[in-house]
């Protein structure tokens, strides 16, 4: 039986992307490895962005080869164009990621194109991986608000989920890039999109910036919503705040979903332990409330 | 017209109490000062616990003296005993609490009496006070959990509420002092103590050790609740797990009920500003996510 809650971890990418200090290939390769002892089952281990924008993210051919062979843990991979969809064609990447934003500025400071022009491209992308029978997931990042803009309309959320989904992704994951949402603004934007896109097409990628992260998912919860986005310890800051806290960690979405009844697969303490390593190796402070409050308890 | 939401900063007390070093007199009452002028209109400022078992709080009677004169705004003090009540009646307190906990251990080596035993002395002690013409909030830890028993049944919370609220409480405060609820725990807590106290003289005070504090308000808001403890800057730590993390931040709690639109009066900067000022003395980094996002987008 399939769990109820898909976890959809973003450590090793998102979490990881934007550490100033390079972590080695083997050390990634082991968190990786942990993460998937922990019952994970979706893990986003790279970028096929160029190196010269995110260097953290140059080892992802090696990362590919080394990856974990587990035949059903899916490694989604980010591409930002035709060019990296051909470099992670070459690597064998079986699921790739596009991402597109639903804030005009957003998406021309961010990935210096208008949303309409990422889309035309992405939609290219799109077509091109599935016809290799790769699986597509897209992100659409400002779904509750822009760094640059403010508020964002649900309305605009789902134009371009709806142009990702019709493409051919078969998830969108709903980004609150700054975190700045709440439970009722999530659920109203969650639910405008799911009149558009089965709910179950859908995930929750919300930070953890204004500590609301948490709120947000239980209300969406609420609506149905089944995929969530996290990062093990809450890996990943915000650059829009510096010092402020990026994804909603993993361990604290796990604990909210055991507590609910919700099944995942996932065995917290491994997951705990697999954060403790890279947060050991980063030598940062673990961002997971309850993985500092588990550790602390097991002393 | 009243607010739709009462929080009760708890923060000069129960957050504080823990720290070792003692806060001079004058910084207690500039930060209560701050606290008064973002608009709170509850805060628990101090304990007249013997300085002895929590030196922090030996310069209760110089407090009282100089807190802020202000008539809508209520200093609710803690008073452990009837010595307790006496020394708050000589210093003109006219609101206090007591404390007794949902848990038959943690009442013996918390307060070194059995539950019963307990609630004998707070009974007389209630009495006394409302005799006096004080408002008395009472206290129940281990809601949700207690760090020697485990999980706690709602029945047993419903006993010890009862008790205090028949006793002349007119507000129960629920504590899930180790942090480890969930919010369908929290709901169905709470919907069983409302079936005997009306639900509004009671009040949440959860903690956030694991993060799941604001989700737990959420879930127990759609029930009704309207009194919400906090502590500004996520003040206090937790004494059963070093490191981890205490009350939960007022700062977090009132983005959470202006993002839903809930009404409490409160200036979310003049808060911020005053779990600053009382950082920065105890030279120590803010727990308030919300806070560290917005000092860090002023900057």
């Amino acid at each position: 039986m399939e769990p109820l809650i898909q976890i959809v971890e973003v450590g090793p990418r998102d979490g990881l992307q934007n550490e100033k200090e390079i972590v080695p290939t083997d050390i990634k390769i082991e968190f990786i490895q942990r993460l998937v002892q922990s019952g994970l089952k979706t893990i986003e281990t790279t970028s096929f962005v160029s190196p010269k924008w995110v260097p953290q993210m140059a080892d992802h051919e090696k990362i590919m080869q080394l990856l974990p062979k587990s035949a059903n843990v899916r490694y989604p991979v980010l591409v930002p164009n035709k060019q990296g969809l051909e470099n992670a064609l070459r690597c064998q990447a079986k699921d790739i990621a596009v991402f597109a934003a639903a804030s005009e500025t957003f998406s021309q400071k961010n990935i210096n194109r208008s949303i309409e022009q990422s889309l035309q491209e992405f939609t290219q992308v799109i077509q091109l991986a599935r016809q290799q029978g790769l699986n597509v997931r897209g992100y659409v990042s400002c779904v509750l608000g822009c760094p640059y803009e403010g508020k964002i309309l649900p309305s605009a959320v789902v134009k371009v989920a709806k142009r990702l989904y019709e493409a051919g992704c078969y998830e969108i994951s709903l980004g609150d890039t700054i975190g700045v949402g709440t439970p009722l603004e999530a659920k109203s934007m969650l639910s405008t999109v799911a009149k558009e896109i089965p709910i179950q097409h859908l995930a929750l990628h919300f930070h953890d910036t204004y500590g609301q992260a948490l709120a947000n998912i239980l209300a969406c919860l609420e609506l149905g919503a089944s995929t969530i986005d996290s990062s093990v310890a809450g890996l990943g800051g915000c650059p829009y705040a510096k010092g402020a806290t990026g994804n909603v960690a993993t361990e604290e979405v796990l604990y909210l979903l055991n507590g609910l009844g919700l099944k995942t697969d996932i065995n917290l303490d491994k997951l705990i332990d697999a954060g403790s390593y890279i947060c050991q190796f980063l030598n940062r402070p673990n961002r997971s409330k309850v993985a500092v409050a588990t550790i602390a308890k097991r002393n």
